[in-house]
């Protein structure tokens, strides 16, 4: 509670390593528990939903910045969870040879779709029901595999992030950095299907299995703020601040607890247990806009917004990057 | 606790009346106690200790802004009392007729000079106790009457006030309304009795009694930041967002006990009860340097302080008002 007062994240080992969930789930248990139930699966071509995406034009043109958000479908579990971990397994290659799939709905999946795993798991977390005196407002279930990643962002949430199978590899940076993370106003987009590639690839039983999808921009079109700096790439996209950033680093092992106060940026990254699968779920909570955490939060955030330097002279802005409103 | 943790102000009505303070003491009680012990007490014409001091100058000039500290001496307690308590009772005027004293020492002096009476009070306040983790830094006691005032300033502590004998009238700021202050560093000046005035004065028994104090700019000149703005005279010495300002106004009686948290403005002022004195204690406790508070808190006075006009065009800051440098 003394440190959720502060914002300030932390870890606590093996922490839940005796929930049902950390004792009994496993690639086989989850398939006999859910069977071929229907669930939301996202799919991207390279495991990267909700990022950034640079398209090459001609001409010497620069590259057109899109945020991509993942082809989402129904699939049977069993057959998902099939896929992930074959890819998994029968690939070394750094890039994924097929489309990637990530069940990541985020929208309290486990206590809609994942309703039969929710048994398994506390309905709050005990130090963030006493530290936040709420319950929780979504509890989300996670499976991929090691190509998804999930892009420096921050959401307005209280997080309390639990590993269950593999490992999270946690990149965090707090509020007072929003200056560094050269959030932009992107052109959104949404992954789709190509048809042709859709009628073309016969060698599964499901054709989508192994559907190549491509970017449509969204319309009508809308630009969505989102971090352009990547603390993994330091020289690239920076602002005049992202030199300053102190990255924190930290995986979590099966069992960890991490949590991971409001505002913070977070990048994820996993790697994968022994069956070829990561899996995690985490808790939100509401964060407290009373007191001054929210508002100075969001000066600080403006502030380095207004310091960008095509704020300061016209002309060089580009037209898909816009200046990101104040929310 | 969870006030605490968010940076936000209240007040337990009578949450100290059970305090033998609270119950024992009254002017007499104190005299009977403290008798002739020698105090220190603070010396300035018209309650004004802290504060900025407008000096005409001739030929239109701009006035001389001064940051005043009071005059300090040693007197008897008894003598001290009698004169603050003879000042409020024989005078119905606003301005007061001769200097002003203030028993303020704010050095712990209730460990110090006023140990006797720091057995009527508890060594720390029980929520602050448990919601700060750490002991008292400084325990004061205050005496005055309704001719001092405390202008408006912030603390680097967390503090909790409990009124004694008579009523404080707080007006508070929250620290993210540090650009409405219009905080500027200040040429330091020290009240000083006026040496003819001393000889010249043979009413009492002992001249400082009614000595006038002067202010002598302190050597080596030294600048101290300090608000320059007002909340109840809004209109002048503003800043661009001075109008912006909500400031809170609450009114502590006998028992009350007020939680002011760290970095709050606050100008205070009082009214006697039917002996003619105003007393207080304070708790001050060390603030939580650690998480984004201090540093975002910080940040956002010093954006503050960039906006002001006078950082945008060269050539009308006054050369007694400089810039505060960030600390």
């Amino acid at each position: 509670m003394r440190h959720v007062s502060t914002n300030r994240p932390f870890v606590i080992r093996r922490g839940a390593s005796l929930w049902p969930a950390c004792q009994k789930w496993s690639a086989s248990h989850l398939k006999s528990i859910m069977g071929d139930e229907p669930v939301n699966v996202a799919i991207t071509p390279h495991g990267n939903a909700d990022s950034v995406l640079q398209i090459p034009r001609e001409d010497g043109e620069e590259p057109l910045s899109l945020f991509v958000k993942p082809y989402e479908t129904m699939e049977p579990f069993s057959e998902v969870l099939d896929t992930i971990r074959t890819q998994q397994i029968l690939n070394a290659s750094p890039r994924p040879p097929s489309p990637v799939r990530y069940l990541q709905t985020q929208n309290d999946n486990l206590r809609n779709e994942y309703t039969k795993l929710f048994s398994d798991l506390p309905s709050s977390v005990p130090f963030a029901r006493i530290a936040l005196q709420k319950p929780p407002d979504a509890i989300n279930f996670w499976l991929g595999n090691s190509y998804s990643t999930t892009a420096l962002h921050k959401d307005n949430y209280e997080n309390v992030y639990v590993q269950v199978l593999g490992k999270k590899h946690f990149v965090l940076l707090p509020p007072v950095e929003a200056p560094c993370v050269n959030e932009r106003a992107i052109l959104s987009a949404t992954y789709r299907p190509v048809p042709e590639a859709l009628s073309s690839t016969p060698a599964t039983g499901d054709p989508s299995l192994s559907a190549t999808v491509v970017p449509h921009i969204d319309e009508p079109l809308t630009y969505t703020p989102f971090c352009t700096w990547d603390p993994d790439v330091p020289h690239r996209n920076t602002t005049p601040f992202s030199s300053l950033s102190q990255p924190i680093r930290v995986t979590l092992e099966p069992g960890d607890m991490l949590y991971l106060p409001a505002l913070w940026y977070h990048k994820v990254g996993q790697s994968c247990n022994e069956e070829g699968i990561c899996c995690a779920v985490n808790y939100w909570y509401d964060l407290e806009f009373g007191g001054g955490f929210w508002s100075m939060a969001a000066f600080v955030r403006s502030a380095g917004l207004l310091a960008l330097p095509e704020h300061n002279h016209n002309g060089d802005t580009k037209t898909e990057e816009r200046k990101v409103p104040s929310q």
